[in-house]
This record gives structure tokens, C-alpha cells and sequence, in this order.
């Protein structure tokens, strides 16, 4: 199948967690949140808010809230990027309309929304020679983030997103087999047990012979380590003190 | 700033709800389900699933759990993203460890690793010169859906998406005023009651000029009846019985 560049694009991705000095302008950022834009938008509800932070106290206040992650602070431009519904509530106020956000429906909504624009905005970027990586670690402790960047009520942080020109360039990640992610008519696992061992031996070799932090693992022993404990027990309560999750 | 010719597909977007009869290969179908794959992963858990549908029956009935969106039956290749991790809760079997999905954030997690693939997809059908459109009434019935399609334990789907050639050219719906869903630092929402005001004139005419489906209508009036009533009460309680929201 002859493949498009957009393909050959989205194909090559890879997390740059490390970048240049070279600057991103003001007209790409405003390019990049452009992209973020026109993602798609279920009910045309747009519920999100995209926040740029280029400010090295802020960045540096949020990598140590994201974990410690130093390319939060070292990337040029990081990008917070909300499930925002503080808008559609002001929008109903304005029409003395009841406000129904308290279902789990909304915080689908909200993160469906926010990763939609996410990718764009990173596509974009990668588009014009960037590299980044997106960070979950904004959720880990997301009542700090909100409290520094002066989020509402009605919205929460789904995800960072660090951009830059990458100064390092990592092999790729080996994805799980295509059989184990993609069903035809019905969900079929009958070939997961064979094939989850074949992603073991691929990822036990991408860990022993990628250039950097070499390591023995395999990702079924990670994934098995990961979610052997509870991640982020508190986002459940955030997002009610936010506005959501009432019914 | 000058657009790459990626930017410019992304900020071409528009939902492509009616399809011509040219076929969609399944060497591009391999291709679009292949773009998917490479979207970023928190953890690199790949917490998703792709159903390739192409059945007559199997979209008529969809389509009409959808709430009887025609394009859904209509369109060449439908493809339901799910959240899955069951894939995860077999490879963390293997290793005899705890499987701790009970927490909002795993919902929040599958919600964003679908959306970041779904995302991919749509722009790789779009470089082939196909269009869609996502389907979040897949939700409306998420037990039905998950039977019909065999759905185990530990997954949900998230959306639908129509793919398939363009047999209509509808004009780009307005997005939100870049200065209502953009902040620089921090959160402003200072200009909210202007920019609001502003995107309702923008709507208004949009709505009544349009080529198809023309009515008198204002954003902020759609999104106040939207938001009225709760939307998909049941998802909560589904969710639960896949296995989440335990904790």
C-alpha cells in the first residue's frame, strides 16, 4: 500500500523527551493550538481548554508536580491540555438552563475531547521538525496543577504535552502485534497467548539493545508491575470537587 | 506561518457523514488500523482495541444502537475503538501479580489512548482522500454493542468511526474563537462573555446559510438544551460491570 506522508508521519512516531535550543516561534505555537482547533468534537460540546506555558518558573513548578519529569521544565513550550466544561456552563447560564455534567458520560467526553486535540497538536508539531511527548504525570496531582494555572470549576487536566526541536533520536517503541489490538467483525483473543509471548521476546530485545537506559523486561513483567497497585486513587475525588460525578 | 502540508489536512477537517460506492481496500483498511497503532500511550499500556466492521447486518444493527445514524449502515468500513484492558489483565496474569484497574484514572486512561488512536486513523484515511466521521452514539447502548461485537471483561467502547469516500462537501463548522479555548500561562476566562456572544453570530449564520439542514439556532442555545439533561445515565453502571470504577 502506497503510504501518504501523512502516514510515513504519523508511522515514525516516537516521545522526544530531550530538545535543542532552538526556539519554537510564536507563529508555530499559534500554529499548533490552530491544529488542536479542528479536532473532532462529539455534539460540538469543544470541551477543552489548551493552556501554553513557556514560562521556566511555571514549567519548572510543573515538572516537579508531574513527578520530577526534567523535559516538563527543558522543553521549550510545555501545553496543558484541560477537559474543559466551565465554558458550556456559562454558556447554558446565559440561557437559565440546568447544568448536567454529573454522569461518567462527561469525564469520556471531556478526555475524548482533550486527547483528540492533543494529537493534533502534536502531529502538527511533528509536521514542522518537532518532536515531544505527552505527560500523564499532570494527573498526578492535579489539584496543585489547577490551583497554578487558575483552572475553574467544570474543568480538569487531562494531559502535558511537551514540544521542541529533539536533540536525541530514540529507536522506536515496538507496539503490540497488530493481531493483538485489531479484530475483525468480533473481538478475537484466541491468539493472545501466543502472541503476547512474542511481544515479550520483541520487547526484552528493544530493552536489551536500545542505545539508552538498557534494561532486562520484558512487557508483560511491566505491565504486570504497574498495575499491581492502584494508579492515582485520588482523581475520582478530584473530579467531583471539579463538578463532575455527582449522579 | 508557513502551513506543512500535514497542518493543512488537520485544519481541513470537516465530518463526512454520506460515502460514494468506491471501495476502501484492505491494504488501506491495513493501513489506517496501522496508523492507530503508533499513537503515544500512557506507560505504554496500549489500553485500546480496533473492530473492523464491514458486515451489512453487523452495521445495520450498529447503526442503529447508535440511535439510528444511517451512516454508520451506510459507510464502506465502520470500526468500533474500545478501551481494553483485558489484554493487560491476561499479561499481568501470566505473572501472578494483582490487577488494580478500579480507579477513575484507568477510564480516563482508556478513554485517551482510544481517542489519541481513533485520531490517527481518521487523518490516515483522510491523506487517501477518504473522510468520516467519529460516532459517540456508540455509547447509547454500550451492553448491546459489547455483546453484539463479543466485547469481554475489562473493556468499553469508547466511539465509532465512519470511514469511506466523500460524497458530500459540507462547508467547515465553525470552531470556538481561538481566544475562548486557548490561555497563555494561566486561565482566562475574562473575555468569555465577548467571545461568547461573538461565536453565537458566527453560529447563527453558519447555521442559516449553510448548503444542508439550514435552521436558526446559536451555539450557546444548542449547548444550553444539550446540557439540560443528563446525557447516558447508564454508562456508569456499565462500567462497573466491566470490571472499573470498583474502588
Amino acid at each position: 500500500m502506497q503510504q501518504t506522508e501523512m502516514i510515513k508521519l504519523i508511522q515514525s512516531h516516537r516521545s522526544i523527551r530531550a530538545f535543542t535550543e532552538q526556539k519554537v516561534t510564536d507563529a508555530q505555537i499559534e500554529s499548533i493550538v490552530e491544529s488542536g482547533r479542528w479536532a473532532p468534537s462529539s455534539n460540538h460540546v469543544q470541551a477543552y481548554s489548551i493552556i501554553v506555558i513557556q514560562s521556566e518558573e511555571r514549567k519548572k513548578e510543573l515538572a516537579k508536580l508531574a513527578g520530577n519529569q526534567s523535559y516538563v521544565e527543558e522543553c521549550p513550550v510545555f501545553f496543558v491540555i484541560c477537559a474543559d466544561f466551565y465554558r458550556l456552563q456559562r454558556a447554558t447560564a446565559k440561557h437559565e438552563q440546568p447544568f448536567e455534567v454529573g454522569a461518567q458520560e462527561q469525564v469520556l467526553v471531556g478526555a475524548v475531547d482533550t486527547a483528540l486535540v492533543a494529537e493534533n497538536m502534536l502531529l502538527a508539531a511533528r509536521s514542522y521538525g518537532m518532536g515531544g511527548v505527552m505527560i500523564g504525570g499532570i494527573r498526578n496531582d492535579p489539584e496543585a496543577v489547577s490551583k497554578l494555572l487558575g483552572l475553574p470549576e467544570f474543568t480538569f487536566p487531562v494531559m502535558g504535552l511537551c514540544i521542541g526541536y529533539p536533540a536525541q533520536e530514540p529507536e522506536q517503541k515496538p507496539r503490540l502485534p497488530k493481531q493483538a489490538v485489531v479484530h475483525y467483525e468480533t473481538y478475537d483473543a484466541s491468539n493472545y497467548e501466543e502472541t503476547l509471548a512474542q511481544y515479550d521476546e520483541i520487547t526484552a530485545r528493544y530493552y536489551q539493545e536500545r542505545s539508552e537506559a538498557k534494561r532486562v523486561d520484558t512487557w508483560s513483567e511491566q505491565m504486570s508491575r504497574f498495575f499491581a497497585t492502584t494508579k492515582r486513587p485520588h482523581i475520582g475525588d478530584f473530579l467531583k470537587k471539579q463538578g463532575f460525578l455527582k449522579s
